[in-house]
């Protein structure tokens, strides 16, 4: 079951600058801020009532969000839902036909268990599915 | 204040096909249907937690989503914050330099009082300030 709007994750060029611009705009300073190495992402976080907003820069060219800003001006990235049991909705949304873009539940940022949906299954929306790791 | 994400608006080309597209990926049934004739669009709703997907199709070519998509592959259009008081959030980011679409709060859809923010202002996202109108 998809639970709650987690995040947004925008792609941002300058992380310093996006990080002034998002605490001026949101009203709000960022509660965290994390390197996920295994994405070549530098992330900060800020909280908006139930949800978050992640900016996310890459630190390679590897990087998925490097590739991103590499085609697009930065933006919307892709939104992730919260979901209850992450290997459920996999198995479901394969069922019905979803490109998922891993095939097991990966380690993302902010201790949670991720799982991409192709754009091209979802109208043009990158969607991640994510659920909290409970240690 | 920023209060809640309260919505994410998708901009899609064809609106049936994208209501049963998202009916399955999330797994509900859109909650509300409703034409905003100020806006030239048909909006789909579905709750996610405290949270809202907006499908959104223009249905003019005077239509900021039909404009969009022109230029544009479908996909997310727009995030949409709840304020506690939009008046005084507006004249806070005018203030702090970011320039708004409109300069005055206008009717949206879905019982709001809304004003856009320039994606120029905000690292490239379409941001709307929304709060909604108590009778």
């Amino acid at each position: 079951m998809f639970t709650n709007l987690e995040h947004l994750g925008f792609a941002v060029t300058n992380l310093e600058a996006a990080t002034d611009l998002y605490t001026t705009l949101l009203g709000v300073a960022p509660y965290k801020m994390e390197h996920v190495a295994s994405e070549a992402v530098d992330t900060v976080f800020f909280k908006v009532g139930g949800s978050k907003i992640e900016l996310l820069a890459g630190t390679s060219p590897d990087s998925a969000i490097t590739k991103f800003l590499a085609k697009k001006p930065e933006g919307i990235h892709h939104v992730a839902f919260e979901v209850d049991d992450i290997r459920a909705e996999m198995a479901r949304l394969k069922t019905e036909g979803f490109v998922l873009l891993n095939e097991k539940p990966k380690r993302g940022a902010d201790n949670k268990l991720v799982c991409f949906v192709h754009p091209k299954s979802a109208a043009g929306v990158l969607v991640e599915l994510c659920q909290t790791i409970h240690p």
